[in-house]
């Protein structure tokens, strides 16, 4: 259950109006990487967890969080957009500023939301679930959060610099100290459940079912070998479970496939010469080498 | 430029058609974190590479592996759904098996690509590109993709326990096998740009700029402090830079948000004896507490 | 600002798990009329308010506890997919009651979220924002609202239906009378702006600018006139402005569209006969009749 | 069956092309509250009609009546692009007025459509299906009507206010006065069915089967009670059955959830010292409290 | 305009419901290649017209009567529906035909639609106007349509193959009837513009701008010459300007690219020892070889 | 499997920066058909190939081109962006050009990508996979292949009208080239098989089992007789088996629909005075006449 306090977590109060960075900021509310990601992304991995109750906690402390800078950046945008020209009289309209100024700016920021924020990202993209992940096994999952945290802050960085209005930088700076926290929170909840299990996602799939022969090549599937200089390619692996190995030139092991036809009730393209497998005595024709 | 080989990177042969299991394994084909999204991942972030040339050859070294995988896995797929049962006589229609088939299948496996794979992922939904990430800060983007093969390998095995088809599981063990490699790939390479630049992304922003009085707190956002048991609790921080501190009630910092009236020619809700800005003299309304 | 408290807001134990039913549920969680929907819905037409505080207060409550809601779903649907049946056997795969719930499954609860809840509806589409509105009209939004409390009480009905689980229907019975709060509500909210306000949205544009004559026409596009049996045809119109008009064959009062050609420059389909307008001398060829 | 008549429902003669306000136009063809909405949901609320005719009828009429303005709109938009400078001389580009204009295009109209109308936003984002219903409850779907004309001439007479041509008010001044009437046919066609069922949707679930101690109150889910002022908080509810009570402090009445451990075969995140349930043995540990 | 009539345009009497066919036969309806599709794009493609009316006028004729096509199948769908089986007893919930009803079926024709037709495809995704065409070039948009129907009538074909009901099987025969002249009617209306226009789409661009080398070449991306053995790899070109030529070995013509270095401001990965372009002063690093 | 060369195949190198015209490039790259499409869709087709093998090897030889061609694109865009102002200081902030390249930039190349490309169309959509076609049936999928080379290059060509760069006009030069081979190449693979095969998409279905009266009638369903001055509306059909027909007015051939009503568990609209089906005892009310 939650509980909402009036206060904003952080002052969101822009010098002045500024509806071309407002359309900018939607990107870090509603994109790819926004707050709606990290804030829904961290309560379904909250309410999905079936690990120790400090996991689950923690997963919801900062979903709470994130909730609160969902509401200082859409605070924010509602007032960038204050006072946007919509209302164009003949005049205005050859002046370029203007003319550029309503170029520049998200049209539903007028037409749909009237001066308010959009759930959407800088091009006017809708958020939709497919951004987030609670898998399930939480190495993977803090593994993705740890990448959110980083698109993230990168993301509000760039953005502060496309500003020099002293508001707007005043309130990124403390989600960029926000986000510093948070990757270095991921680091260490990462760090702690790798002493606890291996480091390879899942760690409890037994090693010698996989096909070990390729578990540690680094394959050069181009020409030259610059791939070759790096720490992936040669030393000891990650996992502490034997040496990189290079591949100058992996071979195919696999067949050339040759698919079998189609029974006739699905009408593929016919095959001179060759009648489809009759209707209703499928056959089954894929080949093995 | 790419180069076909005929021959696949490995067998794909099923013991015998599963229509069922063949939407399974769309799952890794055409999901959130398929083939197709490595592929393209590596991809786009090899051709936006604008640093050492080993990065982007190494980058387009495994987009172009992964296009082998997305092979191996339609191939795979195409044959798992060899003599689909779509004409169902009468009789057979009273056969529960059957019935229970037709009903688990995809029907688009049918209708729509007549017995090949699709794009999609295991509920027939198109994979798109906004499931990836190329933004040209590598640190980041290599994050993205230790997550991405977490997640895939987590998918694969998965996948590997729900059938005892040993064709498939020999296929799914080479998969397996790789993205055990590819981890420590990315393990391998995290390690070596964090050797030579700061953990936090990006690390070439000014940390002086940042609110730094909330850089290293963790913030209990909830009743009860399981939270607190955690590495990122307490201790030094994960960059070396301060020490993580638990922040037993968070205090707001902000204002309470009281945005202004629209102008009149945005026709918002009329606020009873509060007149809008005329229309053409639009007024800030924001407020600064 | 958020606070989480670890009680749910009300049960959400299922008598035993339901892996079918799982997936239906999800519908009302992530689906067009979900409770993500309403959460979001209502906290942005909160961060938007632009009128009186009470309005502003109100819609954060609700959307505070709408929060409340996806959390005891998200709960229930874990416990529903506990111990799901992903690895079968050989003899288990004879068994049609096994088949027919793996087929009637969402694959994607065992392969991406390892039993837990999606953001996603029953049909395993993703949640996305284009699903929600805030206008900053709160009439309009309120009806909007109105409707999404009446869609989203006759889903939560018709699964309350389709399950004979106690624990299931407990917690539908919960959430159906909030539902009908909700649609109390938003009814008693209307009624309360359209006594200050005309209930024509919006009530501040002046009325002579529009198309009169058309204004309370009722227009039969069909063959027949059953359409005629309803108050909509006659008597005074719901806005008390005028009487409700029946037309019987409505006439075209509009241009046969003849649109121009376009600059050659745009390579649209040539006109035998007829040069394209000459490139970088755009001549426009809209049509007045 | 459909019969096309060649004249337009009204007329759509610009005065002069205009290509970005052209974009802003196809809010209203392809948005979320577009004509393309109100044409599918009207045609689709008709076609499912399982009630009276004289419903099946209505819809059907202006549903077709819909398609009507989408033709209009589109026929409007194709000539505000006239001429639209796609080619640039390398003079012109210097110029900050065509410069402006090109970057406030939307390019598809361009580079896809050849100066013509696409099914669109006035961001470009694809009309999707996911913004109508069609319930089967017609005091559901009328709600949403009133909502989408609601919407619908918001938005209209919001792009009314963005313009001063002629040509495009005209127009915009017979849709104005068409979701005049629409609005008060849905407010009518309500009035209608609340007479005769009970206004909470559905009206035929038994109220006892709901959890009736909660059907009533007001629940002030934050700090400070400005909520309380309001119609929704006191009096007797809308549908005459009780009366609204304000909970200051709501209580939760729910269980702390705690999930049991995932199946081995899941290969969720290993719990130290906790063995997962063996795999085929699924064991139910959902808890109850 | 438009108007309704209320009879179909032929019959749509299924013997039974069957609302696992109900969900299958959805593909038809709102797929990618479903009659949603056609209807949207002839009407798009005719309000678009630009060129000779008898054009435009065929376009709408056929988009018209595609939408009683729609209204055929929403028809049957609905009832196909009835009565499907919602409401369990724990008796029948045994009964592993009925599970394997209820397991295939499209959970939303119960939950959202209420035993109504959905805008969605066989798999419950919502159609979407990305699916259509509409380009201002005739002869490229009539070879989508040929496409259309191509893949339109092997749908419905596969559709016919897939149930034994004599009800549906007539109604689809009309479908198919329709498609075979609509596929007819494409080839003419192509044949008749190839006669008047060169065949390569646009006709317009002057050849001699292309670079012609490349023109007719079919280049060998793979090991292996199967390719070779095609009508495409010699003889005379189809637009009769050139020979077909094979060639066995492509070679690149471009360069190795070599990105610059972003700069600072936009904060990619740092390269050690290499300072990026200072704030302010973007240097472009674009490299030519 | 594939392999990857470091040459492009064609020159990418542009005269100068352009970030406005980066984002219309975008179209070609990532829209609905763009170079992703044809790589996507020559590759899924050659993949579930189950005919003979010189079209699987064509279709994968040209599927392997289009990557190239992908890789080109992004390497220009790449350049295209080097050096976006996303800085902009006060004084730069009053010049109006910056101002509308600001406003004509896709904002997602500074915040995203960091100046690189995305795998996005011209308006930032992402790409995604229903765009492509794999049928099965190859006569099908040739024509939607000679549709997305017609329409693509197209869009090419209006593109080279959209820049004055001769660097980017050469590349364009190329592609539109390119297109022109591709073209021709699907127009032959049509005319082999449409000699093997009858013309009409599937050859294979029994004529006499489609509703022959309608095969070849084209049906005028709208005011006026345009439509009958095309090849289309007399003389014999295309495929040679009947004669055109020219319906002027077509009549209905079906039913009015009356469905029955719902059970009462699905909580339809209640009818006043009709009682609905009892729950558990569904009763079949579609109407036959």
């Amino acid at each position: 259950m939650f509980f909402h306090i009036k206060e904003l977590q952080y002052n969101a109060k822009p010098d002045r109006p500024d509806p071309v960075y407002a359309k900018k900021l939607q990107e870090v509310l509603g994109g790819q990487f926004g707050e709606i990601s990290v804030m829904m992304q961290y309560l379904f991995q909250g309410w999905n967890c079936r690990g120790e109750q400090k996991y689950r906690d923690m997963l919801l402390d900062i979903g709470t969080e994130e909730m609160a800078h969902v509401e200082m950046l859409a605070t924010m945008i509602a007032q960038l957009l204050d006072g946007a020209p919509a209302n164009v009289q003949e005049e205005a309209a050859k002046d370029p500023v203007i003319h550029s100024v309503l170029g520049g700016m998200n049209p539903q920021h007028v037409i749909v939301s009237g001066l308010g924020v959009t759930p959407t990202d800088s091009v006017g993209y809708p958020w939709n679930s497919r951004y987030i992940i609670a898998s399930g096994n939480m190495l993977a999952d803090f593994r993705a959060n740890l990448n959110a945290e980083s698109q993230g802050r990168l993301q509000v960085v760039r953005l502060y610099e496309s500003t020099t209005d002293k508001g707007v930088r005043d309130m990124l700076s403390f989600l960029i100290a926000r986000d510093t926290m948070h990757q270095n929170q991921w680091m260490a909840a990462i760090e702690e459940l790798e002493a606890s299990q291996k480091p390879i996602v899942p760690s409890t799939f037994p090693q010698d079912l996989e096909k070990q022969e390729v578990s540690y090549s680094f394959m050069n599937f181009s020409q030259g070998e610059e791939s070759r200089n790096g720490r992936w390619a040669s030393g000891p692996s990650m996992d502490g479970q034997a040496q990189f190995e290079y591949i100058h030139e992996p071979k195919a092991m696999g067949q050339i496939p040759v698919l079998g036809q189609a029974p006739a009730y699905i009408h593929n393209s016919p095959i001179p010469g060759v009648p489809a497998p009759a209707a209703n005595q499928p056959e089954s024709h894929f080949v093995h080498s």
